[in-house]
């Protein structure tokens, strides 16, 4: 592709983007779904104009990195602590029982084979960070207690995804899952966990200092890009040879660095600092997120849907459910008011791109064949979809009362 | 080139332009060295790790489109126009001059062929608008009586540069200059620069609108990036097949549409937007600029430069002597004080990356031969080098005299 004409594509990708996202808010509904029909309409689905290329998807992921990182300049580190035991409980319900359904409806309800019954539940239990973030901060609400311990449960989520799907890929590859290489999997992203929050923190410090000796403008957003640059260089670096999924994996791990980045700048004494880098990153966050969601859009392929064939519907209607039910039944059971665990219970449902590489990663492999992989599709298109709209609607209409049963 | 390996490259362009920077303004230097000196350690100059790719030629080509949207959102159009005739005399002096007394040192002086010393004219026209710029800001005088001249004097010589390069090329490519095609090129350039303004005039409009109504934040950055990157597809769309040096002129033409585009702002009757835009775009710009910066330094190689001959020398040498002459002269003559005409004088001087775009068309057309295009190397680079310092001393020493003495 001529550089020029990738010029092109970004433009077009930009300004459709905040057309859509412009059309969505004026007719009441969340501009995230704006943005990520300005996607499908340009993508295969439909005009068939613009691919999701490699490039799109870095520029993608430096978006979602940046708002990530946003999230974490805002997010305070106690109060996420304090979420911690409700978004485990969250999590790891959203985690086994997607799975567990979602692979015993496939295997014994549809009666597919092992593999892709496994894909299948693999695929149901990816939370979209992205999505849910972006929900919560169109409504103003990304720093509320609900959104903390949907932030803490969604990563926890993220990380699990990683190891499932290399685990999943090591069984699709090699027929079973070999101790030694899952072992190092395993070591590898807890060595990253581990060392990353101390380097975050470290780096923070060492901006912070520079930033108040410097007599050259732009450092904030310099050193701060530049950062994201490289962390998605070395994710991608690292990822690429051992764990699979590569880019999904190069994502997962590039993404968790930047939220405790955030965190470190904003837990620091003088917070005038965080809210110098937020006053300055901002412009650039806001110009780089909306390519993240119109490239899920554009990898939504809707054309690939036989939508005359019955299976594809019972398969993908019973599969909704069964994602809807599995991510809700956590978000019930922690002791908050109602209002509060449905709205974690919808903020958890999008599967997003993190769903997409599940499923991607099945096509190539062999293991879904077109309509498996056709009816995944639904799924993750309906999950992704419609939740943000209820969300909207519950907070409009409860929002107020959330916030008081929660003060008290 | 991988696309993770660009990330890498990108991530070492802005920060070793950050860090020479910072060194340069401790050493007292200006901090465009910094990043110029950038290029030239990271590319074939010296380390040669990093070539000047298409892909960075556009990254930086963004960079220097957002600095003169910048510097027209900070320049008041009637006091650009205030400017005017001394302008004028400057530019037109700072393009006969040196392209008469270049051509005849080659021609009469050093016995060259009609063409090469035809090209030798051609880049010693340039006027490095970036350079020149970018010292004024720095130096925070970007909105000075004098730098108004500068600024009017290097938008007419970037314009007479396109010119005199297509018709060059069509001079070295068919023997002659056919009254058509030279008739066809000025036309495109002329229609170009009458619809610009009024263009301009009327996105800034629409986009000052739609920001009053719209509820979702970063429409500024958006709207205004996705038009820089149009306008570069635009451009080059038109400039690559009609006028040659597609590049140059695309890059000529999509910067002559953005000083405008701030100008539109700026003489806005909300003067409280184009600071909200200032406010939104800076981050971006200071992100973006410095690519720009060290691409120059990039593509200034050398290492194409055989030190020991003894021809280089003289050659380059007398050149340099002839480029700065034949910049000053224009601008002693004009009415102003004396330090002013210094000031004026020495921002003309750098011919930087226009004067790189002249002679990588002379030595590709096969006009300038090795060792007349390593000349031509060590003129720019002199030329651009060494005027930011000496007007960082000039300020330095008499900065409060010429404002002092401009508002008597």
């Amino acid at each position: 592709m001529e550089v020029h004409t990738f010029f092109l594509f970004l433009t077009a990708m930009l300004l459709t983007a905040r057309l859509f996202a412009e059309m969505a808010v004026r007719l009441g509904a969340p501009s995230v779904i704006g943005e990520l029909l300005a996607g499908v309409v340009l993508g295969p689905s439909l005009i068939g104009w613009i691919s999701p290329s490699d490039v799109i998807k870095l520029l993608a992921e430096i978006g979602i990195i940046l708002l990530l990182f946003e999230v974490g300049l805002e997010t305070d580190v106690r109060q996420l602590a304090h979420a911690g035991v409700k978004a485990l409980v969250v999590a790891v319900s959203g985690v086994v029982l997607p799975f567990a359904m979602g692979f015993s409806l496939a295997r014994f309800g549809f009666r597919l084979d092992m593999l892709p019954s496994l894909f299948i539940g693999g695929t149901l239990t990816a939370t979209s960070i992205g999505i849910t973030v972006r929900v919560l901060a169109d409504l103003k609400r990304q720093a509320s207690h609900e959104a903390q311990i949907v932030l803490g449960a969604a990563v926890l989520d993220d990380i699990a995804g990683v190891v499932l799907l290399s685990l999943l890929h090591e069984f699709a590859v090699g027929g079973g899952v070999s101790l030694i290489n899952a072992g190092k999997v395993l070591t590898f992203i807890l060595v990253f966990f581990v060392l990353a929050p101390p380097m975050a923190k470290l780096l923070a410090v060492i901006i912070q200092r520079f930033d108040r000796t410097s007599e050259i403008p732009g450092l904030i957003p310099t050193t701060i890009v530049s950062l994201v640059l490289l962390f998605a260089w070395l994710a991608h670096q690292a990822g690429a040879p051992e764990l699979l999924g590569g880019f999904a994996a190069g994502m997962a791990l590039s993404r968790r660095f930047f939220l405790p980045f955030g965190l470190a700048l904003h837990g620091d004494a003088e917070n005038r600092f965080a809210h110098r880098v937020d006053e300055q990153m901002r412009p650039i966050i806001h110009l780089f997120t909306p390519i993240f969601f119109v490239m899920v859009g554009l990898a939504l392929n809707l054309r690939e849907v036989e939508w005359r064939s019955p299976f594809i519907w019972s398969f993908s209607l019973s599969l909704v459910l069964v994602a809807v039910i599995g991510k809700l039944i956590g978000a019930l059971m922690i002791r908050e008011s109602w209002h509060t665990r449905w709205a974690i219970g919808l903020a958890m449902i999008p599967r997003g791109e993190v769903g997409l590489i599940f499923a991607e990663l099945g096509r190539i492999s062999g293991i879904f064949d077109q309509e498996l992989y056709a009816g995944m599709i639904i799924v993750i298109a309906m999950t992704t979809l419609f939740p943000p709209f209820i969300m909207k609607w519950l907070y409009g209409r409860y929002g107020d009362e959330m916030l008081k049963q929660q003060t008290e």
